[in-house]
């Protein structure tokens, strides 16, 4: 059993064990070589038909390529070949034109005409990414409503602020969640944009003048537009990828806001914090060793994902770069890299689900770190009660005195304040205790979450 | 004057010397540090203007700071105490204390009341954004403009298509500076929605509660966003950061679609294609060592930024990840990012103006290469003439053996088609000729660039 | 056929299509889901191997696991089970502790004994590294031995040299491959000192103490890494991932190199220069609808290798931040990262083997495009041979003028030079034409190959 | 004060007022633009002094060259035509020549003979770039004296060990520390080799073959490098940038490290936590608006590195694909980026200095966590005492049952044990006891500790 010899045999297919971790169902299934397939077999139709109702090519062709199915293809044969073809396009073609040929061989000739490869790869992953941002927008919003009544539930759960890893003055787990909700709601703005904007027909033919068509070229273009419900461009855009570009930073925009989902919430479960935690479930987050373990496991995910993404998405902006009317590298650099983007974003928004909708909540937990230190995290609260008597610098300064001496001292922050003349001369035993109630110290709190609801029709 | 010594005495600060080269004028001046300060202090005025206002604090703060100037600052002292401080805000607003002191001691209290550090950093950088992205909105107009009247002047100017570096059938160069005009159109769009989603007011307080503010946090937000004529978001933001990153991206993708017309440029200008030149000026492009050379510049600029803005872009990204109510790391990735980013694209829209303003082309030497080969670019359209007579496939590979031959012979394709007993027995001569001839093989390109320049109004 | 109908009882895998284009069969065998489990397995063999020598568990315990391959695993389920456990060794552990039990119920408790499921997942990936690298390691020799052969017939092979993509002086293709090569020398002697360095074992269970191991624990681990053949690091690197990252890092410069030799291929293939090829193969590099078509498509594959890699390798470098003693979200990030730069160099250098042992070359194109313009690419040669005999700066500015005339009028170079008062002083016909005689402008072109070659023991 | 109009009369340079903060002053005079021209003023020197040598031109070029100093030059004025010229070589050679043409006008011709643009720019940031590996060194080489120190003062202070930021088994903060120390050891062999295979001369002319020296260049080539001190490489290298790429790849590997001590210590700052801390100083960490905060600002600057060195990493590697001889756009790419990660490791390994050189510890707070819970933390060690009686696989079943009940009845884990008849039917309480002391379970802590101080030679 020595390394060197233990791979012989094992001459497999790299088979993705980690999809049901970093990918979900839907996006996988919107990716997979029968769902690309598909789509271009749905392009090749959609053409055929056009070009018929222009009269470009005989009656017969659509309903011969309608008549192939995706399990008429030979997939691993077309993968293989495009080793040497360069591009999924051109096996793909001859193999659909091999199956017409067997049905209609006088009509096989005018399978993909006037089109080029890249005219149905890019159209047939243009409709995978609608199929995926439209999923996207579905979880997106559902999301969105889970958060509406967590951020309702908790809207007054006072917690810690936290800045710089540091505690600060109390807000309310509402508000926090209310933060998510508001990044979220803009993502979804983003995403309907990139959908309205990006996913649209590729059509030009061999250099993007579908010269092949003569003067039919707008008409057929029109015809696959309807055809396959998709936008019509004001010209193809084989080489000005924007599109494409737009798609991945939404995407990786979101996933920057899962992440920091992923680690506020791996933040919370630390076991010295302990305030909030990830869904319990039967094998779920245990460790190998540890028995008393209960693992982030969901927003590992988020985090990952947060953490890929900018590598992909810069992959994406650094191959739009072209050449002329088709180039070479960039457009292949493409084909692998924003699925994988959709891919993450999958598992990431079926990750953040597991958390917001099961995220279960200690409240004792959050008020008793807000009285941690002997409410040192108030000390902003009474600074400004003192500001209003002698000025923010002054109330300033004698408050980092007093909150430095309280901890030289191991008492609470209430005590040295009662027991400093100084600070007693401006304010009373009440006032201090005033400043001291968290409750009383949220500020605009409740307007924030009134707005943010409000977006989602819920204020 | 060995290597180890000559550093000595050359403590220096590290210049930007290729500022004229890489930035703008124009952007360089927004991102200045005295541009950053006097946006700082704008903040705190509107700040303390609103808080009179709202009666929070005495009357009298806001017209102090407005009476000091960024030159009663001492910038490189401030820099050096943010070293101690980890942001600038801190050292900025002690100095503007003390200045106001100086005047108006009892006042001076009231400096920056109830926001934090991050507020009026964020909102200043929000002020330089806003005018950064209104100067490239300027510039991508002034390029579509010109562009429009040099896709008109070129609009019939044939040119080999190229696709993958090779040639394919005719296209015209008004088609393809159509593409690169589509291309900046949606970014102008994009540049337009980010301006509009992503310039907003920061403005929370120490954790986003405004709890120092009491009740007054809503009206006084009101109020300084209205003196800073800024839109006021739906709550605090301080580690929501996909405003930031969507301007990101957005500059990114604008930077690809830049890197695309320098690549385009670099290759057209080539030794052996010579079709079309950046401008020439004194002593611009020469060679320190070669003296026929006429070197590419502006596009190595474009490039350049193109190379560099993913990974830029990318940083945006992985800094989203932020802690809480206010993070650690991420916030401060930002600050020298974003700037660059801009600084990259003020230079690369410089350098555009300058390639697309001042081009000169050969339209003869496109022509020339257009007869290339034998006129072997026009392969497609003999294809699709015979496809019309014969099918599609048969056609396709009767033409790819004419070809060959006329490769392997030496002889133009018109020539190898002439003696194409097959091929004769279904194309004229005449149809030869008229599938030969580039100016009729441009199928929808007129309809193309009349879209296009319908959208600039130009159509 | 309505597109959203269209993906139900679509439910399928991704399936990896690109992977015969963008990856290699040795490096997907290394990868696969498979040779992942066998890596574990073997881990789990040789942990209980040595832990038996040691007498910290009962005897036959790694007999026991030996007995179990990896096709009495149910890998689909391990994945899937991986959702929940947030890593794949718990589910591994499990399922492998069931095989076990099955046998030697007494002895399954005995299964991963004293290990975290970060050692066995981390020490099997490093077990694949090591395979991944040995074989790129033979595919770079093999690359550098074709290289050999094609420096020495190439090395007087005249062709422009180019700058700015504009030509200059003459170099030889045997000086542009020796270029190639000595790149890939220095990215051999990285990847060996990366293997040497990064492939080491990782044991430290829980936190990275072994504690469970009482005082055995550096025997045990000794007797591990003696089973994998694996060095023995200071300790656990749970959490210091700089190893993996140089790994990807050379991985990232190799891709860099390999970019750049595909652009230099498929800038010598464009139609207009044509002066070298990569190999024609049945169905290779044709377009679906341009007969003529020659597509540099192992050059492609090169070029998307090269505009992948960096994010993947920034990626990798950004999951370095991980927590404490094991972290959460930048080990997860690593899982799918490293192996796909892996594929991606996998493919990159089978691609680089295919032009490179198949290349065909032009030499008399090369020779015709140093007479372009007239033999303008001289200029420096005769600037030169004019300076010894009037400095070096008044002879540019003189070749800038007898350059410049020779465009605008249309004429060679020598023509010029001959009709030009100024020149004929100083040098004579003879001179002039010994000076725009490229063979005579090679300079150290010799002596630099002989150097390269000469480390490869073939000077 | 609106804000359009305060940007008017503020055209200013963009100063670099992070600089104190995010850099550190002696990579900023490493790389400031007077360094940079000192470089190549030493560049053009050594380069005339060995064509004198080898009689290649006329003596007292290099003398006339030495006695320009870089305050002679006017770097704005250099910058400002680098626009124009595209690099910074062109005007630095053409104010060069000026200088040396008051003095010898005779030999102002010879200055920069036989060198291209690219030759004394490349070799300058080479001297640049051993500078600032060299400082970088000794930095790593003082944070890792400081470490033994902290490692050997610390080796047996007990807290948690922390795993998915969930408290696991103990670990010393002697071994934390030691993990780094690990770390930076490999990081200095790294920097070493960078050193030694990357800085080497750049040395070949336009095209890379010293045609305008003849037969000389070898010759003079050694000479070159001689002056300079540096290695002379088998062939020049302009287009094959793998060399910075390897310097830029072991800053950002090293960058990694850094970030992930910074995430520690913010970690270990939380209030929650509390158990190491920043040093304190004067004005350092402080907030604006909340008195008693302490952040932790150094950490924020490794962790700002460790954000943005990914990116620019990527960009050196993305850049590396350079056409031909020489390319555009790659080259221009390199020039800001690979100085400003030098910064950023500059101004982080400054931060490392401050945080380790003056951490201060609580260790009680320490053993106070380790004690949270109940001792929950050992249920790993008491899972494995219990395993020697019944197996590892029931005795992992049983300690989570008995966590589970300790954390729902709110005891000890130490109660729980001791009132399950299952767990005292195996263990006597002093077994329980010996298990639950954490001094007793640090496995083989103290060995990794002796092995990472022997390589610094104090084991």
């Amino acid at each position: 059993m020595t390394y060197r010899s233990s791979n012989r045999a094992l001459e497999q297919k790299a088979e993705r064990i980690f999809d049901p971790l970093f990918a979900s169902a839907e996006i996988s299934a919107v990716f997979s070589g029968k769902a690309l397939m598909t789509r271009m077999l749905q392009f090749e139709w959609a053409l055929a038909a056009a070009l018929e109702k222009q009269g470009v090519i005989p009656q017969g062709v659509a309903a011969a390529i309608q008549a192939v199915t995706v399990d008429d293809l030979n997939i691993d044969e077309i993968a293989q070949r495009t080793a040497d073809a360069g591009n999924l396009a051109i096996p793909f073609v001859a193999a659909l034109t091999t199956c017409v040929a067997k049905e209609r061989p006088e009509l096989s000739g005018y399978v993909h005409y006037g089109a080029t490869s890249q005219d149905v790869l890019d159209t047939s992953v243009i409709l995978q990414f609608r199929d995926a941002l439209t999923h996207i927008e579905d979880e997106l919003g559902a999301i969105c409503a889970e958060l509406v009544s967590l951020v309702t539930r908790y809207k007054s759960t006072l917690l810690p602020g936290r800045t710089w890893l540091q505690q600060g003055p109390p807000v309310t787990l509402g508000l926090k969640l209310a933060g998510w909700l508001d990044a979220l709601q803009r993502h979804r703005e983003r995403a309907q944009q990139a959908l309205a904007r990006c996913c649209v027909l590729q059509f030009g033919g061999a250099v993007g003048t579908l010269a092949a068509l003569g003067d039919s070229g707008p008409n057929v273009t029109r015809e696959v537009a309807r055809g396959l419900e998709l936008p019509e461009p004001a010209m193809p855009w084989h080489t000005h990828r924007d599109r494409l570009a737009e798609i991945a930073a939404t995407l990786g925009m979101i996933c920057g806001t899962l992440g920091k989902i992923g680690r506020d919430m791996s933040l919370l479960m630390q076991s010295e914090v302990a305030e909030a935690f990830e869904p319990v479930a039967e094998g779920r987050g245990g460790s190998s060793t540890m028995p008393h373990k209960r693992n982030p496991v969901a927003s590992s995910v988020l985090l990952a994902a947060a953490v890929r993404a900018p590598g992909l998405v810069a992959t994406m902006l650094a191959s739009m770069v072209q050449e002329h009317e088709r180039g070479v590298g960039g457009w292949q650099a493409e084909w692998e890299t924003l699925p994988e983007l959709f891919r993450l974003i999958g598992g990431a928004l079926r990750a953040a689900r597991q958390v917001i909708g099961g995220v279960t909540v200690d409240a004792e937990a959050m008020l008793e770190h807000l009285k941690m230190h002997g409410g040192v995290a108030l000390s902003e609260a009474v600074s400004f009660a003192l500001a209003a008597k002698i000025g923010k610098a002054r109330a300033h300064r004698l408050l980092e005195q007093v909150t430095r001496e309280a901890g030289e001292r191991g008492i609470s922050l209430r005590n040295a304040l009662l027991s400093s003349a100084e600070i007693m001369e401006h304010l009373s035993t009440d006032e201090i205790d005033s400043a001291l109630d968290p409750a009383r110290y949220l500020g605009s709190t409740d307007v924030y979450i009134a707005k943010v609801l409000a977006r989602e029709g819920k204020g």
